[in-house]
């Protein structure tokens, strides 16, 4: 399908085969096989060659893979992790887009042993396809990606699983907005939410204060303590646009 | 501008000289407002006249217009509640879109004194505008909307509102359409969850419930527990579709 919808040129399930010529390597696995995979391509890589990958987490991939790589292998290639923060719930070809990564922000995650070099050749990839690059560490990605989509995540599925199945025929579009992404792969999601459990741990205590203090607001009828929690909300959420 | 823009053949400030001859009179004022300008219109409206609303919420309204309107314009004219589950978090005949209504659910909210004729008028009115007319008791609505539009407002703002400013650089998509409703207007959903705080507050403590239920679940690495709570908010999500 892939090859019929022009998104490939050549095709192969063997991973010597696919990365022998390559310049890149992309590895877009989800987050508990990336570092197994990184290594099996890295041992069938030519000299020169650079290995990134599109991991929701990062911390324990660069450690694991920085870790893993016998020392040989890592003075012919180089790894350095990625985040492309694009996509929907949909999986699959079929919803593949050309301009997917067009204005969405492409953060890399270099080591303190990383070569700049290595890390600027990625960050052109990322660029070249229309990304915005974000450079960070992997901890200070982990931390960040919590707030902005683990937690997120977490929160809309919480929420369509608290909607009782009989209102479900009356949702309208702020339900189905803010449930979106729920619908995604629960074993893609299961790893991401296991592998960076600690610093979402942490944004979820602040996400159930908030909701605490608006739970406490309506409790009390303090409608001027509901109303400055909706405005940080609107100010937030106007301060990224549509 | 909304003369402009093709939406209103004739405009006017004046309550009295804009139903003076009117059929029927939608009252679309932020839901503390409804029952002074239903019963504004009533008493300015001809004989026959039907009046009914827009408000998110209903009970208050229901029975407040009730109360509020006398015996003799109760004979000439009639109030039955509505709620078009449709618009977005903009505001303003800018926005405005002859399709708004197409395939949304409008909930017709009729009390035990509502005759049946009126009821279907609404009903018949909704319908004329693509709407797919759901029928309820004004506490029922309350009830339902509570759990699929009040709650999801709510969430959708404290989200926002704990994401650390210096991460909003870094949000995607999901981010986006989780919390795209937290940028409606701050005074209409301050009277929308004051007005239904009683019900709101029983879905977020459900929620809050199953939000605690996930904090357990990556605290003690129990990945069952957490694939099953991914898998039941999928479910509903999925029951829903795009």
């Amino acid at each position: 399908m892939a090859k019929r919808r022009g998104a490939v040129t050549a095709t192969t399930t063997q991973m010597e085969r696919g990365v022998a010529d390559a310049d890149l390597v992309v590895v877009c696995t989800p987050v508990e096989w990336v570092v197994d995979h990184v290594c099996q391509a890295a041992d069938a890589c030519g000299n020169g060659a650079l290995i990134t990958d599109a991991g929701s987490t990062k911390e324990q991939i660069v450690t694991g893979v920085e870790r893993r790589l016998a020392s040989d292998v890592r003075q012919r290639v180089s790894f350095v992790g990625s985040h492309p923060m694009a996509g929907s719930q949909l999986s699959g070809v079929q919803h593949a887009s050309a301009d997917l990564f067009e204005d969405r922000v492409a953060i890399v995650t270099p080591s303190r042993h990383t070569p700049l070099a290595d890390c600027r050749r990625v960050e052109d990839f990322w660029r070249s396809l229309g990304a915005r690059v974000h450079r960070c560490s992997p901890r200070a990605h982990d931390q960040a990606v919590a707030a902005v989509s683990h937690l997120p995540h977490l929160v809309a599925a919480a929420l369509a699983a608290a909607t009782p199945t009989d209102d479900l025929p009356l949702v309208g579009s702020g339900w189905r907005d803010t449930t979106r992404i729920a619908a995604a792969d629960v074993e893609l999601w299961r790893q991401i939410l296991t592998d960076n459990r600690s610093h979402i741990l942490k944004s979820l205590n602040k996400f159930a204060k908030v909701l605490s203090a608006f739970q406490q607001a309506l409790d009390k009828d303090d409608q001027a303590r509901l109303v400055r929690l909706l405005a940080a909300g609107k100010h937030n959420r106007d301060a990224v646009g549509n």
